[in-house]
């Protein structure tokens, strides 16, 4: 396989490691990082720039409703076109290859195939999708959520972030509220190239991760009402102190996420005790509980547990406890055609691959009712990312963009 | 006894009541709350009325160097006076009982006495000790402890408040800069009245407590050094979670005073997690420990215990843990045969007593290294203190009073 790979284009890894550099200097921040939120002066000028390589590239490139910005390489047939994609906006103190690199290895695998004088049967197609991040306004992936229909344009549309400034406003400011119709755009594929975000590869030491699916999401917050009392004079037995059962569930969480085990995640991030005072003993404590599972069925276990250890916490302490939930999203499973060719794909190339959960949400994701879809995975250094310190080495980004070539080619061949 | 008692005078409750109200109007808060913190505008309007109260008992007024008042009635004998008094300064949102009970009824025992034609052995005094709340200006206490020798006026005079205002500018500008020198003045004996500040009395129905002691106190700031990771995306054994190890923590410190039993007491009251985002594993986080015993042995083991709960937590987390201590007091033992005073004249006047240790740290305790010192405790409905819901009904106000009174005699008779 090897030899029968070496026959096929390969990318360039220095052009795309190049546009991965320019696009990074729009909204540069120190560290190597980039703040670039959705629909900002900053996210206009990184859109101003990879449309313009698309142009450059040849794609026909049309801008919809919500913001999209879609760059389509004919094929030998019509019909819908085998995509790729990710954003290019970013969280509020970002890296440089969220997003970033999925949109960029897209448009090198347009330039091999140009300069290779490869044409596809089917047009491949990629796409920037508006808002990913959701840093800016809620909910995230929601450029990739109008483009699929699972999120009603106006909806989105009239979003505001929290200086009031509605979604619709801000597309229009930048130039970006696009007259292609929306809900309507069909895939034949969807495969997008990601950072992985976590440290599973690199702790292992392996190049490509096969994405079997996005995990479920559970959010929940928490908030405990005890009684605030005086340190000093108030005996243990007479408390009922907020900031201990807070401190008591989120140890609680780890326990339920350590008895479900892999790939279930428990995670309390939020802790905020009022008056937060050393001599005081909290009347009030708010907590947050991230959970997350790719089997709904064991995600719901874990939300049963938690409610559990809440109503036990809560009648130990003699505290009073009320839960609102966040956000909860089903596990989206990919497409077990897709995964196994990401698998093949990798190991024909002579990289070392392993199937792996995303942990993230990602734009992969809102294809996959509609489209068989997929996510290929690099590396991120000690799995750092929404971070200027993010990395990825180069070798491994080139590496994933000839993943991306491969896949694309064998779907849209 | 009751027969001898009731041939000795009583104070005026109604009087005592009065006066309570007309200072609680002084800098009065929503909720029946004051907010008069040490050396506003505020404080000096409860000085000036307060000694102005004591002008018009006939005392003898001074006012020292760190701006403590104190009202002086003559005995038969020159020589040192039986002192009571505390503090009039309240924390940002207080009660309007905590220190000024202590001071007020100090006035009514002296106009008690005035009306009764009775005059002591020895002189009595009355104190208005400077900012013992330590709410706007560090280290609390600090007039007692300036005027008993433990604190240097210089170093209380440069004390800061948050916006670099000088103790000694503000003292000044009030008008309670005041030439009768510090660290000279001697009591025969001090006793102080206060509301407990915690729920022991109330709870049991208890009018009296003859205070034992003050608690020792140790704090210590332990910071908590993770990684910041991706809360979806990293499983949880290559986690290194501040807020988890954090949580633990707290969780510990209950054990360890579970384990060593009243009256030890531990206190997590603070808890900041950062970046404190519900779905990132925080990369750090502060808390705080309050522990609290009568036995420094006891103290120092509940340390000892601690500093062995923070190792073991370090090393099973992978987390780095550094510590801070905030504040060190050793136990104050008040005198065996004020104590004994305390609790045979409660009994006298036919009240129910209990002794107990003080949880919160008193003017009296500066004068117990140097004279005889005790302190009396009336409840307070519910334990709650520094809070505008501060209560204690006015009967309870007036047997601890009238306590007082006897306490006071039997020491300058």
């Amino acid at each position: 396989m090897t030899g029968a790979a070496s026959n096929l284009p390969a990318v360039s890894g220095t052009r795309l490691l190049d546009r991965l550099e320019r696009l990074a200097r729009v909204g540069a921040i120190d560290g190597g990082g980039c703040r670039r939120l959705a629909l900002t002066d900053e996210d206009r000028a990184g859109r101003d720039l990879v449309t313009g390589w698309m142009r450059d590239l040849g794609l026909a490139v049309t801008v919809d409703a919500i913001g999209n910005v879609v760059g389509v390489r004919p094929g030998l047939e019509d019909g819908p076109p085998v995509m790729t994609g990710s954003h290019i906006d970013t969280v509020a103190t970002g890296g440089r290859y969220d997003g970033c690199l999925g949109v960029l290895a897209g448009l090198e695998v347009v330039q091999t195939l140009n300069e290779a004088g490869i044409t596809t049967r089917k047009p491949l197609a990629v796409g920037v999708f508006t808002n990913e991040e959701g840093a800016r306004f809620a909910p995230d992936m929601m450029g990739s959520a109008v483009h699929q229909g699972s999120l009603a344009l106006d909806e989105a549309l009239d979003a505001r972030d929290r200086d009031g400034v509605r979604v619709g406003d801000a597309l229009a400011r930048i130039g970006y509220a696009g007259p292609e119709p929306v809900g309507a755009q069909r895939a034949a594929a969807f495969v997008e190239l990601h950072i992985e975000q976590g440290p599973v590869l690199d702790r292992e030491g392996i190049a490509i991760g096969a994405v079997t699916g996005v995990q479920g999401i559970s959010w929940t917050e928490v908030v405990v009402e005890g009684v605030s009392n005086h340190a000093g004079t108030t005996p243990m037995d007479l408390r009922r102190d907020a900031a201990y059962a807070a401190a008591a569930l989120a140890v609680e969480v780890r326990a339920i996420a350590t008895r479900l085990g892999p790939p279930q995640v428990g995670t309390v991030g939020v802790i905020v005790p009022e008056p937060n005072l050393i001599n005081v003993v909290a009347r009030r404590a708010t907590l947050t509980v991230d959970l997350r599972n790719t089997d709904d069925a064991v995600l719901q276990r874990a939300e049963a547990l938690l409610a559990d250890a809440i109503d036990r916490l809560a009648a130990a302490e003699g505290v009073g406890i009320t839960t609102r939930r966040l956000a909860r999203f089903a596990p989206v499973p990919f497409d077990p055609a897709v995964v196994e060719l990401v698998e093949r794909t990798a190991r024909g190339l002579g990289l070392t691959v392993r199937r792996l959960p995303s942990g993230a949400g990602h734009d992969a994701q809102m294809f996959a009712p509609n489209a068989p879809t997929g996510m290929i995975f690099v590396p991120s250094r000690d799995g750092i990312s929404h971070n200027v310190a993010e990395h990825t080495d180069p070798a491994q980004l080139e590496a994933g963009a000839n993943v991306l070539l491969r896949v694309l080619l064998d779907l849209a061949a």
